[in-house]
């Protein structure tokens, strides 16, 4: 059975009750497929006693309430990123996007101080029908990434650094004034924002 | 006889001189779509000459030589814009997403302060499969149309705007700050920049 | 028996027992009406010991001293928020607003990413005398409503959000810069301040 | 004949010719009351050779086609300034609050660097039931006023200044941050807005 | 026993070891004098089981290890601060003037909100050589006392507030663009930075 | 004839015509000591043409009607200066501490990347009884000089640079974090300010 | 004949008469090496009218007035460049270093959009004992250099781009927040900076 | 036996699992010399336990895994500061600069403000090769060292400070816009990168 697009809650800021309310009002209310970004393995636990089918993705840190089966799509979209401190916002942006509905090509480790394990992956990068690029510190990786393919590119600015990155102002400004064509930018983590828009223009490209 | 992707040059800080003889140097290489942004009519003037074919797009600032058809795709994208101050983005937008292939519907004089305006604009709002949304002063279009349509926006902030708006930051940030779901950004009056997005997200829903 | 405006004291940055002895020192000058803003349950506790009339807004973080009764005007002023973190904030407008003799209409999750939930309120809308908006992350719903009153609109940017919102900042540049006429700005996350100029404002439309 | 409320242009960033065919436009639409902002001499010659009955008010740069009569509130709002510099900005907020039929008191040359001559003031501010406060460099003029007064106070920065007042970003941030109750905030020189503000709060004191 | 200048000792960001050996080194090397800013308590507790003489100024975060006597000036500095929060910033700037020589007169509570409660004050302002305001929020006071004396007034900004205070850049604005003559600033909180450079300065007004 | 203090005009962002009216206003009013800063040689010529005992202060930017005669003081401030570029604000400094009465010694092109310059000035720069330093760039002669004397210190930042200097910013911010106890700051570019409170301070420390 | 060192005139902000009037006092005190930067046509001809061997490097914008030879290093440094519109700050970059002794290898137009054509440099980039990588907008190209090469890299962001660039600042804060060792950087449009800078490191480099 | 260049674990924002993971895994590679930087106590504890040839250089945050032994330079570089505060930084930079073969001269509290204690290092300054100038605050030190020296300074900015250093930007934008020769910046807080850099340029100036 194919679920439909995801309901979504943002657990940020509220309470373990207030989370499971709001997911036991969605689930009564019929909705098949849940995502809770920004869950803690507090409100997976207590959404789990509920709804044992309940999966926490610890990385991304979504609690996903599924009944049913994602039917993936042929062609992936990719989600790349640079250093390991990035990963929970690449896997937030990875598990969002799959939940949509597609196929997710992860391409970690990649940063632009060390470009030969970038262009190592040329292949997955082009195969790619859209491209989710996460990076923090100088964020250059979506320039490099838009110069190298052909598909639209998803800039996720993180605020993984230190001194005058400014929270991550400093990634966003660098995405946000990139000179390759083709990319446009989300708010800094917001992983859920990047692999909702990739996912939404992902869809179009596959046979109706 | 169905032309290629343009070759784009960026006039701006360019002399006259200069971007002649880049444009020139295109032609000769076989170049039949080329899509010259901020330009001024100095500049068409002066490649006018050479290429009679070519055609002055005013209010975008763009001269395009283009030597053969553009074929546009089936379903459109949409350029949204608020006031007329911000015309020349959006027209920028516009004739850049054409030039590459896309069918464009123009929705403008559509701002949030008279939301009638926009919602009479519904039916062309959601039959367009990506929209460019640009916007001054605030910049909360893009939110509220995001809100509005399934398929993906593009938001370009302008520059639009005095007093506390320091040159577009205002609506760069409003737009980055989305609550809705299926925004991304561009860089503060890159007109180009978002066409140009939306024509590579437009091309995958054409069937191929 | 009709008591007088507010005396007001900001509890943040105080502790209980100088909140305590703050609000002993009024009433025993005579203060029937005392508006006690940002305070703890603690300071709550520690006032309804010594007047068990005390009354806490636990929403609204307010604790409030009050004899008598408030005498609430004829025409409401409306308190308009979007999401569910906005709340506080507009509680406390809400309630500074009634301590101060209005009638208040709360209008709460009205977001401009979900017109149909803000457009199904026009009637309520149009029908206060003054509106206080309250709005984080983007910032955009006073711009929206201006647009659909005639009434003047106290806007309120609260700290919601994350990334590229800058404790509100984002939000506020929003309210400042916004493009529809009768909108003013007060601080972030205030509250207070908002209730308090929109019933100052609501007075005035009263029958003298 | 008491005329409507005015329809408003905002002259910035148009050409006369633009200019006047908007104000054509309106008056061939029967609007009697034009407000046009921002306009220079040159928009008010073309107007006026079209409508004799124009009127420029030089220091507002208001450029105002009237046909009929204002009706004059019985209790006026009072527009006050600190420097000559800040009057351009204090007059378009005292027209157009007069064009909206509210009966105008100026209070010039009181800054918070000479106390006495606001304090001399008294009366007058006292009697206004809304007030305007225009003030540029620190922008301390309408925490000062505000606590002089009961009545709601509109602050309007200005971009008067040098150095480190970043084109009015200091006094907008002296007026948001404001100690005192009953002061809210519009844009950096926007005397347009803060005017027609206080004409909407003034109305409501109006005798029906 | 007249003593000398202080030696001043920064206690923040260093443990209470560091502190005391500090203190120790420098009674050790004669000095009667040390001004030890930013102590905790146990600071205090440290240094005084070495130095029974050593007092606490607790409001004001000194530790004062003084052998001997202070000298008043016969003609007074005036400390002024408008809000209770800004109290610990401007005792820190009353002990360090008195600490080095000067007779201090504390003028607190007159907030340009409620300015009779400045005015109140005017023979005391009037009668200082110099004067340290000490403000938050808007930062408005050293304007107004500034108009209001001849003396030279140092401004002292503090980062009490909320919102878009912005840890009091708001306040120092305010105060570097005071359109007032006669007023320098010092960094925001630098109460001992504001006492010291009056003490400098009121030193030149005693008889030598 | 010893003069009184000077009155001050600030005539940016005045007509020629302005300034001179309100000079003229001035002399009939009396005063024998007028002091008109940023004044173009424009300024001038017309007011010398009314008062040929005006005289103009290039390099200050300052035009000066001085009936009578400045009574030096007898112990000297000093004006010390970096590079050529802030001398405007510089001399500005100094013939505004001269008009009000005191000995000015002037220390330029000492800045810190060439200490040996500043060293050699050690004399100098400990008889002045307070120093106005100005400085553009990196602004650390403040905190240099400051180091090397016990006089106060009042900083001038001005808005010489490039780059990252944002119009004096860099240069108030380094001022105003100064390590070194006994500096003040006025605004960017503000000589006039410096040599005001320079004055103030410094007829303190004559006999009277 | 080897010659000295250059001594250094900034032409910004002073006149030609200034400029020639400083270079003559070098000429006369012996100086056979100056470079002036930042120098328009008018100063060159100023110069070369006093000193014919005078020198104008147009696109670096530096007069060069040397008498005798320079001795060019063994090993190059190289300066690296993206756009087109990047090349005078390389070129004052470029012209510094070979002034200072260094054979300088120029790598222009090799923006991280485009990397093949980087690539394609391998064998120049890694040649070089200290690279100067001069970038706009996003400002990538130093962290791509600085991870192909062992040599150090100093980067110098450019005011080139539009929008969010804010004069260079989003490119500094870019080459600040490098993940790449190996990077210090210069201020924005600083050529001569970080030529001089490269110079320096340079000359250690070559056999003594 | 000399060892090779040290890898490095930037360890903050990593577990101290992760840590021991990454390092054993790199000791398993064969690599000799492991730089630890921002390590805790807990993890070298960790990673002595595994390689009891650890060694922790606590001041530095450094855990060092060095098997062998490190070939000092002949010439040394110089790592200067100025307050304790910037001691971690300054020690992160020696450190990693030895670590990378470098004879390393501390030269620390000398701080601009007290000029004498800088001077009397002058001998060490000039013997330097190369200098890392470590400041936070105001952050002039490296324009004052940079104008004493001709080798290559490398400025490292701090976090230390308060008020409105915004947590270094103060310091950095000194450092950035410093009017001396020969100075190129890192980040804030970037101790390593210092020495990196300071270390790639110091074995130029080796005999080879
Ligand atoms: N209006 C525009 N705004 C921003 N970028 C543009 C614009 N037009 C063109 N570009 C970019 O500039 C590149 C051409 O730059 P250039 O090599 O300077 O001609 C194109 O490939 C685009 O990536
Ligand atoms: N929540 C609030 N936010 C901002 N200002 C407030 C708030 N509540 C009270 N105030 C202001 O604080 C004053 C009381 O402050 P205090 O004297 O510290 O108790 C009131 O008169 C109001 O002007
Ligand atoms: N160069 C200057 N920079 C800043 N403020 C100045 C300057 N010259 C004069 N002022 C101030 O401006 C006031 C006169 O302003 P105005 O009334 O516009 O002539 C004086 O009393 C000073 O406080
Ligand atoms: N203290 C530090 N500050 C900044 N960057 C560092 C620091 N220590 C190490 N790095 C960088 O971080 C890299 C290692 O990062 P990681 O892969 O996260 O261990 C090194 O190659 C350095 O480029
Ligand atoms: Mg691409
Ligand atoms: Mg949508
Ligand atoms: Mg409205
Ligand atoms: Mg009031
Ligand atoms: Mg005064
Ligand atoms: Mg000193
Ligand atoms: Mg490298
Ligand atoms: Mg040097």
């Amino acid at each position: 059975l194919r679920v439909g697009f995801p309901e979504v809650i943002y657990c940020a800021g509220k309470t373990v009750e207030q989370c499971a309310a709001i997911a036991s009002h969605m689930v009564a209310g019929g909705t098949d497929n849940i995502l809770m970004t920004r869950a803690s393995r507090e409100v997976y636990d207590a959404v789990a006693a509920l709804y044992p089918w309940a999966h926490y993705h610890e990385a991304a840190r979504i609690c996903h309430v599924l009944k049913g089966k994602i039917a993936e799509s042929e062609r992936p979209i990719a989600v790349v990123a640079a250093g390991t401190s990035d990963l929970p916002v690449a896997e937030e942006a990875a598990v969002t996007a799959w939940a949509m509905g597609q196929k997710v090509e992860r391409i970690y480790d990649v940063g632009v101080a060390g470009l030969h394990r970038l262009l190592a992956q040329m292949p997955k990068l082009r195969e790619a029908k859209c491209l989710v690029v996460v990076a923090g510190m100088e964020g250059a990786l979506p320039s490099v990434v838009a110069g190298l393919v052909e598909a639209p590119v998803i800039a996720v600015p993180t605020s993984v650094g230190y001194g005058a990155n400014f929270g991550g102002l400093s990634a966003l400004l660098t995405m946000i004034n990139s000179c390759a064509s083709g990319i446009s930018v989300v708010n800094i983590d917001n992983g859920f924002g990047g692999g909702y828009q990739a996912a939404l223009i992902g869809r179009m490209a596959e046979p109706k």
